[in-house]
């Protein structure tokens, strides 16, 4: 792993020399998807799903045969505060619980045949031996036990943070040449809400309330405590959307930091990246922040019940595939998209065409076709 | 195949004697859910689709490893008005298309391994040989050479449309003993948007402006007309909610009343059925009008661009899984949401609990869970 921001320099040009989405290719794309046996556009976002992997691949019909579900895990200094219910030796656990293949993504990133990386980078307990032999696999690079406490001072320093998001690249870079076409990003830690709110007011000048989730039975008291740490964290460090780095450093968290790495890395090799939630969402609004037109290359998953993830998606401009009211994080969400991915996939590819079929097309003008025929 | 309305007071009488969901094991897919290593709920609608399957089966934890997709055709004599753009032809054509295994839901049955059984209702023109070996089963039925214009006059005679549900019924006594335990249902039959918004406008009371689409491109001229025709053919037969047999035989379809005849089956004995889009919507309707509760064991699997889909969802109170702009048919939305029932079957039945992972609860009380950890 390479520490040197020479590294994140090289992929932001490299990024900036890609440029937008493959016109040719979504050109070509389209033209494939209304060759076949159905109304043009009648098969809806699975198409401009089809027609946007193909410009963020550059081949009008790209495959995805090794799927990576990466889950980056780290600890919140801010938990102090007493920000979520549950203690912080759960990251460790549910780190011990992805390599035993006992949790919510191991069952589901094997419903669409991805494998799950879990990348430590900076969970405080250490991590429990699993029984049996790993379902996952880990990469341990922590930058340390866990983030600062942000509601006194900055969660960690601009240099971690720079760290932080070099293991992501890194990370990216060794699974692309290791063959993987599609990213599913997620990530595990307590009190990491509070840093994705934390980083989204910082990154959109939105209040704390607006960013903060209530939660499930989350009564008004604890609600009101946790905007108070998230506007003390603000007022403390300052941060601000011009110095994406910054905001990181300030309010941010190690596997935010590995997250955004990541995203860029990705993009640049021309893989795409499926978005998970909340805290996969901020580390987006970064990763966007850093790499201007970067979220093109980004498929926003789900929308989750946290407020401040409808927040993230509008500035993304992205559109969510799925409103599943989930809140798990983990990439729960990404690998379920992956599944629509494999539809979007499977009808480009094995649909006859209205000449193969002998289907008529519309007998009048094209304006005039009728809804569902 | 019984044409004996008997069968359809015997499945009626059933689905009254089956009455609510299995609260018992409903209470029992909860429990196990909320054993498992994550927030209680956090999994959102994948939680209460395991819910809802454990409480339409009777099982707390059912699988379904053998799934129907039926897709019902037939043809409509109001296209004469010109309220398609294309041509009837394409409904044999496409049944072909289905059999071949060329269409989108051939595509989409074979990423969730459901099989296609296509049922003729009643397609106007013979279905052209598919070349090779058929990839979907057809059961050829036919009521008659599609309905008359319901603008001018019933549709079809109350006796076809008992045969008509009749057929469905039947359908899904057979695919039930062949051990199908998953429906998906869907349709194919040019100009049967304007049949749904007619009998979804019976069903509710709603002016047929208020259930009846514009479709991409349609300009307003053909959307008046459109208009104008459901209109039409509310005013010259007069169906009403209180006779939903009566509602099919004046302004439905042939495949209609194969859905519903289909949906009472299936519900009566304990399968789910996955239901499409506007025009299975109505079907639903229907059925719901026959026996009401029944919606209770339909999972509504997207909500399609028309505004007639939306207003029926609403009625029968189901909330869509997907919103992927959809206005197909074909049960392509259905199939789609057969890998969300893969989805919560695999968390189900694939996590670790609490108790075995070793993974801590909240360390406050439970109302203080915090959104994503």
């Amino acid at each position: 792993m390479s520490d040197d921001p020479a590294d994140l320099r090289r992929t932001l040009e490299t990024l900036r020399t890609l440029g937008p989405l493959d016109a040719t290719a979504m050109v070509a794309a389209t033209a494939h998807l209304d060759a076949l046996t159905k109304p043009p556009g009648s098969l809806g976002r699975l198409e401009s799903l089809a027609v946007q992997l193909a410009g963020v691949t550059g081949e009008p019909r790209p495959t995805f045969h090794r799927r990576a579900i990466v889950v980056a895990a780290a600890d919140h200094g801010v938990v102090d505060q007493g920000v979520s219910a549950y203690p912080p030796d759960v990251t460790s656990q549910m780190v011990a619980n992805f390599l035993a293949g006992g949790a919510a993504i191991s069952a589901l990133a094997g419903t669409v045949g991805a494998s799950v990386i879990v990348v430590d980078a900076g969970v405080a307990a250490a991590v429990p031996p699993a029984d049996g032999a790993a379902k996952a696999r880990l990469i341990s690079a922590p930058i340390r036990a866990g983030t600062s406490d942000m509601s006194v001072g900055p969660a960690m320093s601009r240099d971690e943070a720079l760290r932080a998001i070099a293991l992501g690249l890194d990370v990216a870079d060794r699974l692309v040449h290791d063959g993987v076409d599609l990213f599913g990003v997620g990530e595990m830690g307590i009190g990491n809400t509070t840093a994705a709110s934390a980083v989204t007011a910082a990154m959109t000048g939105l209040p704390a309330e607006r960013v903060t989730g209530r939660g499930t039975g989350i009564d008004d008291a604890r609600y009101r405590h946790k905007v108070d740490v998230v506007t003390r964290a603000l007022e403390r460090n300052r941060p601000g959307p011009a110095d994406p780095i910054g905001v990181l450093a300030m309010v941010g968290g190690f596997e935010v930091g590995v997250l955004v790495g990541l995203m860029l890395g990705a993009a640049a090799s021309r893989v795409p990246v499926i978005l998970d939630g909340f805290i996969t969402g901020a580390a987006a609004l970064l990763a966007a922040g850093l790499a201007p037109g970067i979220e093109g290359r980004f498929v926003a998953a789900h929308r989750s019940v946290e407020p401040g993830h409808a927040v993230v998606l509008e500035r993304l401009g992205l559109r969510p595939l799925l409103e599943l009211d989930l809140r798990l994080g983990e990439a729960t969400g990404a690998a379920l998209a992956m599944s629509l991915v494999d539809a979007a996939v499977a009808v480009r590819d094995g649909m006859a065409t209205f000449d193969a079929a002998g289907v008529s097309g519309p007998a009048a003008d094209a304006e005039h076709v009728e809804e569902t025929r």
